[in-house]
Formats: structure tokens, C-alpha cells, sequence
């Protein structure tokens, strides 16, 4: 990609257009440059020459590399959970608690979260929940319609999310997908 | 303090020492930067800058941003609680949770705490745990010699550890005492 350093607006730009050419750009070079290192510090000017765009389109955008890094954070924990009908509370959480433990499992997945968490903020720590906790209350939600009767939302967020997170962000230990079904076997006892 | 970079041996060094006196310095500079802005890059000229001594010695000691963090981050997780012997296993982890509840709500400690996660890779995260799990598992062990049979650490830590974290970490959710007692309630039902 050639250097661009013309006016991205924030919003209005047609999908497709320069606009989202670059956004691309520069959400693919963040995400190489935390995978390739995450110890080293993210600045606009080494993501910009890495995406092939002028700073200054990336600062006019995103101001800063932690809004930048809750962008990317948001894109990709958001809807990249779907789980189906299991027909079971209890076969949809252990579904949910497995794939999250695979996707918070991928190195460049938590490096992204570790950066993010680290300049983001309290925005960025939003952007690495994502959409998690609105799939967990969709699956809670099912099961009312069921004529169930599940957790609360707290309840289940404490016992299944939380440990996944912790145990990927703050520890080496793995996330095995036995170690993911037996926190809803504690959340849910037969 | 005036500016010094004598070598700074990285071990042998006395203590109270110039050596002593850098590293507090260094320390206590880390923590007001981190407070002041978590969301501004650390550097290690900054850092320096506003410790009162040159960088090069900063860089000798410390060697990057992400080890300076995580040495920071291991003094101020290392340590600092203690939990008396209230009589029961209960007793004890509502005491243990509700203090290091009360402790990861002060603002300059989780921005320290996600300081140190976006830029110490392993050795920040571990920096972060500090002795959170050998305290715990102190409490546990404790209950064995009361002749009672508490949960496994790794039981424990997903029940009461992570979700305290967790919601420091990644929600804006207050982390009340009567929060960090019921997850107690939900480890050990009565």
C-alpha cells in the first residue's frame, strides 16, 4: 500500500472506500507488531510505517495508541462467539467456556489483550471483554425461554469468565478445554 | 536526589546503600508516572527523568520498561497480605478476599497492575500475582491442620482469586466486601 495521509473521516466513509483500506492496514499492523513482540512499547509512528500510512492519518483517527489498541480489541472480541443451541444450559456454557479457553489460548490473541489492557484504560479493558458477557446473557436468556431457571449473569460471570481470563492473562497454566467444562460442573452441580 | 549513574551492581549491593537509594527512587517514580497517566507510555528516560538519575543507569539495572514494571510490581504484590488465623477455613478467605478486594480497588494499584500486563509479558503477569497463591494456598494449608478438608488451590484460585481480578481488571463493577464474601459463600456452601 502506498503512503496516504488524506482526511480519514470518523464516520460517513463509504465501506470499502480508502477509508476502510486503511483502517485494514493499520489494524493488520498493530496486530503483527503486539504478536511479533509484545514487550515492546506500540508507538503511532512504528504502526504507521508498518501499515504503509502517514502518523498523522493514524493520529488524526485514533488520537492515540491506546484508543488504537481498543479499536482492534473491539473488532476482534466481538462476535467472534456464537453458540448454538446445545439444547442445554448446560451443553451451551460448557460450549462457550471451550471456545473461549481456545481463542484466549491463541498467543496473539492474549498478547493483544495484555497490550490493550496495559494503555487502553478503562476503554480498552471494555475492549477486551467484547461482546462476552453480552453471549453469556444471550445463553442465560435461552435457557429462561426453556422454562429454566439459570444463574445470574454475576453468578456465571464470576464462575466461568472470570477464572478463563485470569488464568490466561495472569498465569502460564493451560486453558484445557476438561479444565473449562469442569467450571460449569461447579457453576451448575448435577 | 542528584543525578548519579555510578554502576550499580545488580547484586552484593548494601543495603541503604546508593544502590538502595536508586532503586526506591526508580521505584517510587515508576508508580507516580503509572498513577499520574495510565494511559502514556512508560519510557525509561521518563522514568529517569523524574527519579533524578541518568538513564543509562536506569537501562543497566533494569534493562527495559517491561522488566522495570515487573520488578515494581513484584515489590508491591509481594507480601502485603497476611491473614490472620480467624478460627475457621470461612473465616479466613472472606478475610483474604475482602482485603485484596479492597486492595485492587485503589486506582494506582490496578493501573500499576495493567502497566505491568501490557508491557512485563510472563514476568509481569507472575509480578502481578505476586504471592496472591501462596497466601491462599497458607490459608488452605492451615485448614489441613485444623483437620478439615478445604478445596484444592486450583479450585479455590477460580473461585475467589480470579473473579476479584477479573473484575479489577477488565469491568468498571465495584468490588465490594459483601461481592468478595459471597464468592466465599459459593466455594463453601453451608
Amino acid at each position: 500500500m502506498s503512503p496516504t495521509d488524506s482526511p480519514a473521516p470518523q464516520t460517513g466513509s463509504r465501506p470499502g472506500g480508502r477509508s476502510a483500506r486503511v483502517r485494514a492496514a493499520v489494524h493488520r499492523a498493530v496486530e503483527e507488531l503486539v504478536a511479533d513482540d509484545p514487550t515492546d512499547p506500540l508507538t503511532i509512528p512504528v504502526v504507521a510505517a508498518r501499515a504503509g500510512v502517514h502518523s498523522t492519518t493514524v493520529y488524526r483517527r485514533w488520537g492515540s495508541v491506546g484508543e488504537l489498541l481498543s479499536d482492534v480489541a473491539s473488532s476482534r472480541f466481538s462476535g467472534d462467539i456464537v453458540v448454538p443451541d446445545t439444547g442445554s444450559l448446560r451443553g451451551d456454557l460448557e460450549r462457550y467456556a471451550s471456545d473461549l479457553a481456545k481463542d484466549l489460548c491463541d498467543p496473539d490473541t492474549l498478547a493483544l489483550v495484555r497490550a490493550t489492557i496495559g494503555i487502553g484504560g478503562e476503554q480498552g479493558a471494555a475492549a477486551c471483554r467484547g461482546e462476552r458477557q453480552q453471549q453469556l446473557e444471550a445463553v442465560l436468556e435461552r435457557e429462561r425461554a426453556r422454562d429454566g431457571q439459570p444463574p445470574s449473569l454475576e453468578r456465571t460471570t464470576d464462575a466461568v469468565l472470570a477464572p478463563l481470563y485470569y488464568r490466561a492473562v495472569f498465569t502460564d497454566e493451560p486453558l484445557t478445554p476438561e479444565w473449562a467444562r469442569a467450571l460449569v460442573s461447579h457453576l451448575l452441580p448435577s
